[in-house]
């Protein structure tokens, strides 16, 4: 049983957008009244014509909604896709009785085609038509911006502090096409707790950080990766959290954060194993990061654990190929915390054993220590197997 | 036919250190007199015994040979490992009436085991009892020198200039384990043209820059990359080239190793394409080269043209994120010369055209102007099938 944030409605239809007959591609999320929202969004240069409309006008505090359409993610659709952005956003203003400004807008699916816009304007004012504020109509919301995902990815949490109790509930879309170092694919959290629009930036931003800009499934960084947060607006009788309340509440959004975020590579195109890649030991977060992000992206280390297979070799080399000091005579390796590597020699090891400790289980675990100092990072990406590539061949066509 | 440079002698032999029967996996390449010798290698920090001690012996002009082992990378061995390397060395010149220090030393195959010393020691020995300087004895180096290559990759080349005729003649490994930005995989090159020891390591790294070092296959660094170039030692009546007669060497060098290091893609472990990606128009020659990596290493551009699919928003987008300028709005794409992208807006085409280009040859040409300054670069790679996925997923169980 989910809990709805006070104060928001959810509607998600078909459109006809996507060519399977009555898959639902056109969703609504509607604050009733003016909200609080902040955003983080791709790094791509390449950027998709709904993420440069909706980065201008966030952080906002008059916000009332987002409208989303999957299928088509309107990028490199040059001033015309612009134009349909636009569109879309006054369209679904229009019928929620608030100004063009006061909605954002995402797209996902096929780059480099034109949205069919009489199709997206019928869809966002059925849409309009289908609000509501219970676990159904989240969960229509939710399909809506679903694209090549096997399930739906919701989280939720409930936030306790020393003026009153508040609901967060999460939403993402993602299987491929994700690269780390930035937000990644679509997610939208609503929450009823009111936040400063610049502290409600600030707390995304940190939670972006340690979960959506930690996940991959094969590197490659979207046109159209896009996190909003809503929030309630303050009020005189309702005011913005601040203090510990609003550590406490940053705490809730990183670990609501990480727990969508880790769905997606679960989920990976094709993937049979999730890889949660620890190291250690850098002389920095950033450089433990980039360590993790090296060993995340290589096709080597992602086939081995498709195939279960001890080859130890491609993790270690993997980390001193990513660009920041590591200290080879003092690295140290666990996969599924069997010892393999240490002081940059080989541990004796049952092969048998470590390829039935990743053949048994959906998560492999892999350790790195790399010996120099505090800095420390956690990664999540997928395995690699036939289905991706069998997948990925034809995803157009 | 090959024209065998002059002075040099050649031997591959079974020693049993693969698993197959029979199999090559030991080779020795000798020159007859002490020669000069060059050498560019890995750039990663997790870096085998062997290429530890071969690049401090690099650049020299008192080399007398290399000896190369396959089945075993012979790195993350520690001291062990560091020993190993040298007693090959060691071997080799005892056999050959020369010091250890006149050899350098190749390994190459799986990370983390010790060498099988004993068997190394014998198929040393019977190697130094089988060295020829015809073609035959050529091919049995190469033999020894693969691993998971479906053939031999070897070029040749005459190098006429104002003082002579030289020939080059050169062989590689490689198929899986290929980054850019590094000498990639095992390469030997060896000549009877004279050169000072400075102008051949400064040449070699030059056309190093533009051949190993361009291509990838999944862009995994290697432990082991190698390669090395062996020229004939200058003497009072056959000095060191220099002026334009060093130019036209160098040039003839470019050329033989960009013709060695496109078989490695083209070999690439399941490759049913070679891709080839040229960029122009970015700011520098290395913000080119940045942009053409993170196309060739985007597994959705390769997946793409695996399946034959003509979905270049993928190509776009990887330009977008390789962390140096563009300029969307002034961006051009041609796929196997088809024009799908122009100035930002994507082009009508015809998919059933595009998809049979790509289908209908072995080599998808990929031209990408970013519309900003001078700068150009060229990579080549592999695309992405079940093959490459399955082989990785079962190499060394």
């Amino acid at each position: 049983m989910i809990e709805i944030p006070k104060g928001f409605r959810f509607a998600g239809v078909s459109a006809g957008i996507k060519s399977r007959a009555g898959a639902k591609d056109v969703s609504l999320i509607v604050s009733d009244a003016p909200c609080v929202a902040a955003g983080v969004y791709t790094t791509n240069q390449i950027v998709a014509a709904p993420v440069v409309l909706s980065r201008v006008r966030t952080p906002s505090e008059s916000m009332r909604g987002i409208v989303v359409n999957s299928g088509n993610a309107n990028a490199c659709t040059g001033s015309r896709g612009h134009d349909d952005a636009v569109e879309m956003t006054r369209v679904a203003a229009s019928a929620c009785g608030a100004s063009a400004e006061q909605f954002l807008v995402m797209s996902t699916g096929v780059i480099g085609r034109f949205l069919p816009m009489d199709k997206v304007r019928h869809g966002i004012a059925s849409a309009s038509q289908a609000l509501g504020s219970s676990e159904d109509f989240f969960l229509n919301a939710v399909d809506g911006i679903m694209t090549t995902d096997n399930g739906r990815k919701i989280a939720s949490r409930s936030a306790t502090n020393s003026v009153g109790n508040f609901n967060l509930l999460g939403m993402c879309k993602g299987a491929g096409m994700i690269g780390p170092k930035m937000a990644t694919m679509l997610a939208i959290v609503v929450t009823d707790a009111p936040l400063d629009p610049v502290d409600a930036q600030r707390t995304l931003q940190g939670a972006a950080n340690r979960s959506f800009n930690c996940i991959s499934v094969e590197g490659h960084m979207s046109t159209n990766d896009s996190l909003v947060l809503l929030a309630a607006r303050p009020t005189a009788s309702n005011p913005a959290l601040h203090g510990s309340d609003l550590c406490s509440f940053a705490g809730d959004l990183n670990e609501l954060c990480i727990e969508l975020a880790k769905k997606i590579p679960d989920d990976g195109e094709g993937a049979t194993h999730l890889i949660e890649i620890h190291v250690r030991g850098a002389n920095t977060d950033a450089d433990a990061d980039a360590i993790a992000r090296s060993i995340a992206l290589s096709n080597l280390v992602k086939t081995a654990i498709t195939g279960g297979d001890p080859n130890w070799g491609r993790i270690v080399s993997a980390a001193g190929y990513a660009g920041v000091p590591i200290q080879p005579h003092r690295t140290a390796l666990l996969l599924n915390k069997i010892p393999l590597f240490d002081k940059g020699e080989p541990l004796p090891f049952d092969p048998k054993q470590v390829s039935h400790s990743i053949r048994g289980s959906k998560l492999t675990v892999i350790e790195l220590d790399v010996g120099l100092g505090p800095g420390r990072a956690t990664h999540w990406t997928t395995d690699l197997n036939t289905e991706y590539v069998r997948f990925n061949s034809e995803y157009t066509t």
